[in-house]
């Protein structure tokens, strides 16, 4: 169950024909599939939120139906962004000249002039993808394709006090992040007590699985005890724990996580151990800067909404403290040359993350080539 | 009377032997003309200023009697901004090795070695003028023509209680601002009710005109009140008025800009109306920043120095606070884009703007060629 | 004694084999030489250091036994920040994913997989050697050679009172430092009243000296009364004294600068006269940032430790409040521009930081061809 699948579910996509949409041959990203643009949270009843998404300016908003509703944040008149304008029920008004916007992009009122609106007064609106707590976006020129979002249902599966969701703006590329889980070997040097295998995890060699769409990976061990996380809600928490992670990545920058400990007899998997489903995933703001999302449902004590809270807030923290510092510096140290030429020494734990930055670029190769 | 034409008026022109004349073909910027450097009570008696004028460090004082001066901020020793030095009489001496330079930019004095003086020890200075309560600075190779300052003189025209001048630093090319007063149709979306015409303005389609130096826009509208700005001297507050707004721009970033309302009979013009004359013009600092200089005469409660005050201040907040933040925003999202290859989508209410930027083009471009 | 020599000592170089020496055709630098990478006193027991020398990340730190390290401040794995990880022994293990490396820059010790080591993991470490309070880096590809260190050994000539340092990062190119200590004729300018010649040094044209490696040049006059800082110590403080300085510039970036006063007979030298052996030498961080490091002892009162400490702190002063500003304004009005590209207007006292930028320039040439 852990690793997603392409799901066939009629899932409503918020989309809307585009009013300028802008092939870009030379782009460094993956456009044709989604990225997470927001929390769903973030996107409240009446503001409107913009954010930098592939080096463009997204402004999202609800309309008055709930549904989310994004599209460039730019007025085709004089480049304001529209973000500076203000809400007219489901439409935008642009602060400057006042152009009104529709959320399919089309302007639908011009206060200028006979009022004529120019054939061409339309904004690039993007597809959208309401799921897991999420809003994901899809900014290729092809068709939006819901089956492309991989099935992380996993995530809705339990009350509201059992799943949590954050978010991280990050001074870095986006594969940083992917690296940074997808080789799991390094939490029991970055992390504190809270999540350490006791070294366990390291010396493993993990079976890594590719298609042509995912990539997998997987640890098992024993440990004593089990991780911090899970050691209280096992029979024994002072004593040996098997412990399991299980990976996939799928494109563009999701990761989804499972993670749980067990004593006595049982399977490494979500149904028997304790333990959680996480997302990770994250979407490039520009070549340096990207936004991580991450999502987590545990499988114990679900209904503790005051415990929810500060695993969240605690899991939050050690990634802008433990995870980010490193990952930044990285970036700084690397500055914008590219990975592979500057001869990284690889070893057994890259060969997930190797594996996934060479897919990646494959399917961009492709979609350059398409 | 408000469009301005060439004056021909024996003004002085502050002009020294350029030191260091440096050709720029490839300048994007039109040379050969008078920018606005400084308000005439930013050059105290003592004190000096330097400022980034068309990519240039300029720094500028006034002499002994009075005259502006204003020379390259560099000294063409070791590259010193000669503002850091010290002023010894007219002349400026520079802080690293003391080397002084009179007002044409000759060095006078040397301390070093035999004390001779090195041929090519001058600065460069450029033409002055001081018109209209502004220092316009004349930064070509071409000998500076005073006859290619407009004619602001109505700026001069009453007590100094009816005229103020502002200035405000801009984040922005000062295209975006050119093109900001160009289209007046703005006026009711940005700005509050102060000078709003209550929607009377953007359905009209200014009569526009041009000939091979200016651009002149022209609106005549009726609205209930009056402009808040004028209401209160006219004989009914709350009455209808006719209003106007009558702009001209002159190369290279002058806006004259002509605002009056009136009720009853008389012509749509500043002798008949209650209203006020303006000078909108800016002055590139580099390619995203610039010098946005104001000045405004009115012709009502002209003895009234504090209105006078209150009413420039609040003009100049109006700028700060509503105008500012949109352009700077736009500057912003172009980036350094050139505005054409954006594919604007071009209204009526941008026909005065773009023949500016069509006719600004032509001249920088005949200058290449020249 | 004033010029330093070519030291032929057997003295201790810290070197390692290098782990991955990369060829830098195209630098801006001279690399086959030795720079001041920190004092002495900033590599303490346990800490590590990290800086920018010559476009590289550098980690410095002691081993048990005192000796310094520097390697490559870049894991060879992920290019985390060595100086973000732990101290083992005189190991240093890498934050991210726990390899350790020896001060060989070899790594020792991989917990991943089954251990092996990559061939390849090993981080290039620099040469060191430890002299005069500094710790010099070679960071050229050619073996280090410890006879390129010039002889600054008069600064160990006396008790510890007697002998200071200072170091101060710059926002300039480290040749403009040069510049400013090679031309003394900007001293009676830029600095106070303690350091001034009374205007007798201006008029003076050095004798400069020049050969393959170094380029010296003299001042020699006569003032009342002496400089401030030796004026106190001679038998009439208020009296008439003969002064001098003798600076000599030696690749890359040292100048040894003596500097006495004299009353009655004696030579002008460090024997006879009240006076100091200094040196000024910086390291380039980039093409616009040095790190500017200083060394003075004086030939009196050299056992009050608080005259010591007070003089130092007026030295560092004057140059952060005095040469700093002028030499960073220098910088930031020349932006990236070559220097000569500029056609500076060279004067007399020119003669000597000119020929020191000749020369260097065309022994980073021949580094280039070689």
């Amino acid at each position: 169950m852990d690793a997603p699948t392409r799901t066939t579910a009629s899932i409503p996509i918020h989309t809307h024909p585009s009013g300028n949409p802008v092939g870009k041959p030379d782009t460094p990203y993956l456009l044709n599939c989604w990225y997470v643009a927001a929390m769903s949270r973030e996107l409240g009843a009446e503001a409107m939120l913009t954010r930098q998404l592939l080096d463009t300016s997204v402004l999202m908003y609800r309309k008055a139906d709930g549904t989310p509703v994004a599209m460039h944040d730019r007025c085709p008149h004089r480049f304001v962004p529209l973000s500076m304008g203000e809400r007219h029920g489901d439409d935008v008004v642009c602060k400057y000249h006042a152009l009104r916007f529709d959320c399919s992009g089309q302007c639908t009122h011009n206060p200028h002039g006979t009022g004529r609106i120019p054939a061409a007064a339309k904004v690039r609106t993007f597809p959208l993808l309401e799921k897991y707590g999420f809003v994901w976006i899809w900014m290729g020129d092809e068709p939006a394709d819901a089956a492309k979002l991989p099935d992380f249902s996993e995530l809705d599966n339990g009350p509201a006090t059992g799943v949590a969701h954050t978010y991280m703006p990050m001074k870095a590329n986006y594969e940083l992040i992917i690296d940074n889980v997808m080789d799991l070997s390094h939490i029991d040097h970055v992390h504190g007590e809270i999540i350490t295998t006791r070294g366990q995890l390291s010396p493993l060699i993990p079976p890594v699985k590719e298609d042509n769409n995912t990539v997998n990976a997987r640890w098992e061990w024993r440990q004593t005890p089990a991780m911090m996380i899970f050691a209280n809600f096992l029979p024994d928490p002072t004593a040996e724990a098997r412990g399991f992670f299980d990976i996939t990545w799928s494109a563009p920058a999701n990761i989804q996580l499972s993670v749980g400990a067990i004593q006595g007899e049982g399977a490494l998997d979500l149904n028997d151990t304790v333990g959680q489903y996480d997302l990770h995933t994250c979407t490039p703001a520009s070549a340096t800067e990207s936004h991580y999302f991450f999502a987590t449902r545990r499988n114990h004590i679900v209904d503790d909404g005051e415990y929810n809270r500060m695993k969240i807030e605690a899991m939050h923290n050690a990634f802008v403290t433990e995870d980010g510092p490193i990952i930044e510096a990285v970036q700084k140290e690397m500055n914008t040359n590219d990975f592979f030429s500057l001869n990284p020494v690889l070893m057994s734990n890259d060969a997930a993350p190797v594996r996934v930055r060479r897919l990646l670029a494959r399917l961009i190769a492709q979609q350059s080539r398409g």
